[in-house]
């Protein structure tokens, strides 16, 4: 390298000119101009323009140059031409009369575009991931994740909070999700576990009285992925001592402050609305419901119990529910639009959709005459509905209606274009159940995680009435993902081997799994709690991208492959025998 | 909770008597005096002294504390009386009359000691690590690391690098030592490795273009471990591109200047020294020397060449070596001192060790004889010896003879106390040897890694004269201690294939392994390199730990175990079905 750079390919503008400047870079576009050479040069900063002239001593070897070449140019910043100056860029207004070229590499011509369109698929941008992340707009999105990560970081270091690395290598207890397991070769027959979260060891960093921890840490769960997951996934991780639920939201509150402040110049504001689980069931039919519109859900199973339209009513006298949205201004949907509206929700389980366009006071169409002036005004009057709307109303199982009315809120919204790009929606959802049946395992299992503290009226509950038992938990959700949960820890062995019996984990069990962490609450836990943010989704939110693979540098597939060098892979049968295990068939 | 804490046990001071606070801790000491209660209430932050008098309302509570119980006092802040100051604390000028106690939880008599010296072997610290952690000396290393990560990515983030996170689910291409391997559930047969390091990564991000990374990340060998080694450690991993060695040096200078200023308060002066390689292992015998003393190994080999001492000359004839070291003053070595040194030189390989006396212009006993005043005074001049001095003689082949001076060298200084604790010797090696003979696998192997750049001027020797070929290559060591290493890497496909081929790796393997690095080179590579510390060794030398374990929260034993949670541990027969493995026997 002969050439050392003085400045970066973004920087330069009127105020440089006639300086004598590096820049090195790769070759991202070059145009031959009645003898003139012009190389767009681009780095991670920006593009700055290069005229090489034929006399210039760099002309000979400007004129090797191809997309993707990497080299520098000695030359002197001038002023563009007039009708030339591109005012989008900040090094518009200039341009580098080459003096100097040095090649300092070549490249072939490269299989998917740099700038401009994304032109390939994304298998092949995930081949040649180094190249895919060439390109400007996922730069853009590593930055932001960078910035939020020295945020974050900065955040809770001012705080108090200790930064402490947990382990990797862990025991293996899987509870929900499957472990990744690691065969030990000093150990043969034995494995470590990938952690899913770093959840007893952040209780324990409390129970050592680090008082406030932090960490920005991968975790992993070797879980069938589905579009928006990956077998590694990063958290923000959290835990604090000697608090209660508002404590741990304030802290979680002033931190999103700061980083919409921060990092997208956004003035959010402070406390966040918090809704109980049940409301936003009911509401929204969904635990992380999207509050950038609205669009609520009602349920109607109470005025339309005596109508004589027998699908609504028979619903209702048979124990299910009639509930329903108010299309704003929708009355107008054609026949056609309404029939796929139905069709949309058939997919989704239901049985029908029925739609009600209000006019005046009257409904159009054939079910105005089921029911009585009465009952149409309650149901107007409940769900605020006005000449014009259109009314759309599930009749099915509780679970089926508000699952199906929540997905069709968002539907709609965006089929009506209602939610704002720039809008960001943060709430709070509390007053979660602690256990959820599972139907399959036939048993209660924990809503959150088997540390969750139920609320302390509940207690009694646990084993009698489990499913009426409420969690000290919370989960913060904006625009309609869940960014982060967490909740209070049980800090009593007593408790907490009542909770895993809850579960349906036996004392042995528990006292092999989970043995050193009953052992550690009985020498002087103090109350704790915490939270974690899935950190992926949060900077696909901040970036606007819509996948996670967007935001991390070197993805997997849905089916677990790294596309650019095939992990997994095959291993020698040196590597096996050391750890002394054996591939089945 | 009732009592929500105001201060912590740590800050309060005579400018705050007469407030009402609220303190949250650990019973650190409970002493009765004559009806009165006295807590020394422990947390992160300190401790302070709790009153509890008969009269109070916390009185009755109080009595039933314990070393070790979480409990919350109220009370008013006063001066402590005459002659009970403690000047040593912050908080020994005032205690708290306790108004209100709240127990907030219990402890069972801990196992080992949370205040004073430690009275547990290691085993009994790490299996129960969350008490070990409490002790105060525990968490100031943890402070320390804290601080320092935080630094470093302040730095880092300042100067333009970007943080970007590599994948832990890798390709498995050992290379050097072992990979710690998980299988694929939904590739059965197949598996992922855990990263040696974040290597190839951090070089596909510099073909990226992303010109600037850092990442503190986890990293895993699956290598027997030793005193000082972890199977999970952790590593500051730093590249740069469009940069050579003077530039990545210059970066880590500023920022160990920077740690040692900030973390420490001292200045350490840049540049630091640089030492060839060569010259490293001559003069101290070692490629990581500790710089806080002298004692430097000086060969004589031609000064005793025709002496008269057989051991002497003929070693030297047969092709070998004789060198020595000079200890300053230390003539009045007992017979029993000199003994023990010959003993300790025979421990590790060598056949004797001529020690001698320097008594004026004569050596004290029988060698004296056997050499020239001639050769004496070269040999004393040589060395810098004086009167007094005790000279100490190796004679072997070059490899033992150095290896064990230099490790004589430390030894002598500890037992000498030549070293000062407050003194931080920083220096670069340079200048190191691209490859080494690997006498068991029978070929030459990279000294750094594969990807390691030879000096441009040695390029052509790669295949012809391997050991003479220079790496582009530096280790940044810290008081004897290897604390970073780097490169400047090949940035050509065909530099790297014929690299490939001279570590005996064929183009097919090297295609299967390395294919992804050797497809990026070929896309417009820029000229890169970088370098990686070793952060838990350098938390260790700057919180003065004799043991990486002190600065690893949850560690593993020498056998690779977790003595808390007995991690490795057996799996289900349904986990290892689902992965396809089955134990051998």
């Amino acid at each position: 390298m002969e050439l050392r750079r003085t400045h970066n390919c973004g920087e330069l503008d009127s105020q440089d000119i006639s300086k004598t400047v590096i820049l090195s870079g790769w070759v991202d576009r070059r145009r031959d101009h009645g003898g003139l050479i012009f190389i767009d040069l681009r780095d991670r900063w920006g593009i700055t323009q290069i005229r090489i002239e034929p006399v210039s001593k760099a002309y000979k070897d400007a004129k090797r140059l191809r997309s993707e070449f990497v080299v520098s140019f000695k030359g002197i910043v001038v002023e563009r031409p007039e009708g030339m100056i591109n005012k989008k860029l900040k090094t518009g207004e200039i341009e580098i009369v080459a003096e100097e070229i040095e090649i300092l590499n070549e490249s072939l011509t490269p299989p998917l575009h740099i700038s401009g369109e994304v032109n390939s698929s994304e298998d092949l941008r995930l081949k040649y991931r180094y190249l895919d992340l060439r390109r400007p707009e996922m730069q853009k999105n590593f930055l932001i994740r960078h910035k939020l990560c020295q945020i974050v970081r900065q955040y809770f270091s001012e705080n108090n909070f200790v930064e402490v690395e947990t382990p990797f290598l862990m025991k293996s207890t899987p509870e929900g999700a499957r472990d990744f397991l690691v065969p030990s070769r000093v150990w043969n027959g034995r494995f470590y576990a990938l952690p899913q979260s770093p959840q007893t060891y952040k209780q324990l960093l409390m129970v050592a009285g680090f008082d406030r921890y932090f960490q920005i840490v991968k975790c992993f769960r070797d879980e069938d992925l589905r579009a928006d997951r990956q077998p590694e996934f990063t958290q923000i991780d959290v835990e604090m001592s000697f608090i209660d639920v508002h404590d741990i939201i304030a802290v979680v509150e002033n931190l999103m402050v700061r980083i919409f402040k921060n990092l997208l110049d956004i003035e959010i504001k402070s406390p966040f609305i918090k809704i109980p689980y049940s409301e936003a069931m009911s509401k929204y039919g969904s635990d992380k419901p999207d509050l950038r519109f609205d669009l609520q859900i009602f349920n109607i199973s109470d005025l339309v119990v005596e109508s004589d339209f027998k699908v609504f009513s028979d619903t209702v006298k048979s124990g299910n529910v009639v509930a329903g949205i108010c299309a704003r201004n929708c009355a107008g949907f054609s026949r056609k639009q309404i029939d796929d509206l139905i069709q949309w929700v058939k997919d989704r389980g239901a049985k029908g959709l029925a739609a009600i366009k209000v006019k005046g006071t009257d409904w159009e169409g054939s079910l105005n005459k089921f029911f009585t002036e009465n009952i149409r005004k309650n149901i107007v009057r409940k769900m605020d509905a006005k000449d014009g709307d259109l009314l759309l109303f599930l009749a099915d199982t509780t679970e089926l209606v508000f699952s199906i009315l929540g997905d069709l809120r968002i539907y709609l919204a965006k089929n009506l274009k209602l939610i704002s790009e720039n809008e960001y929606k943060l709430a709070w959802i509390v007053d979660f159940p602690l256990f959820e049946y599972n139907s399959e395992e036939k048993r209660y299992v924990a809503r959150h995680h088997p540390f969750t503290s139920p609320k302390l009226a509940d207690i009694d509950k646990i084993l009698t009435e489990p499913e009426k038992v409420q969690a000290r938990a919370y989960d913060l959700v904006l625009n309609g993902m869940e960014i982060a949960g967490g909740s209070i820890r049980i800090s009593n062995t007593e408790l907490q081997q009542k909770m895993f019996r809850a579960l349906g984990i036996g004392d042995e069990e528990a006292n092999d799994k989970f043995g050193f962490l009953l052992e550690a609450l009985n020498y002087g836990a103090p109350p704790h709690g915490g939270i974690a943010f899935g950190l992926d989704r949060l900077v696909m939110i901040l970036a606007k991208c819509i996948s996670i693979r967007e935001v991390i540098a070197f993805p997997k597939t849905a089916s677990a492959m790294s596309l650019m060098d095939n992990a997994p892979s095959v291993v020698s049968q040196v590597q096996l025998d050391e750890l002394g295990i054996k591939l089945k068939k």
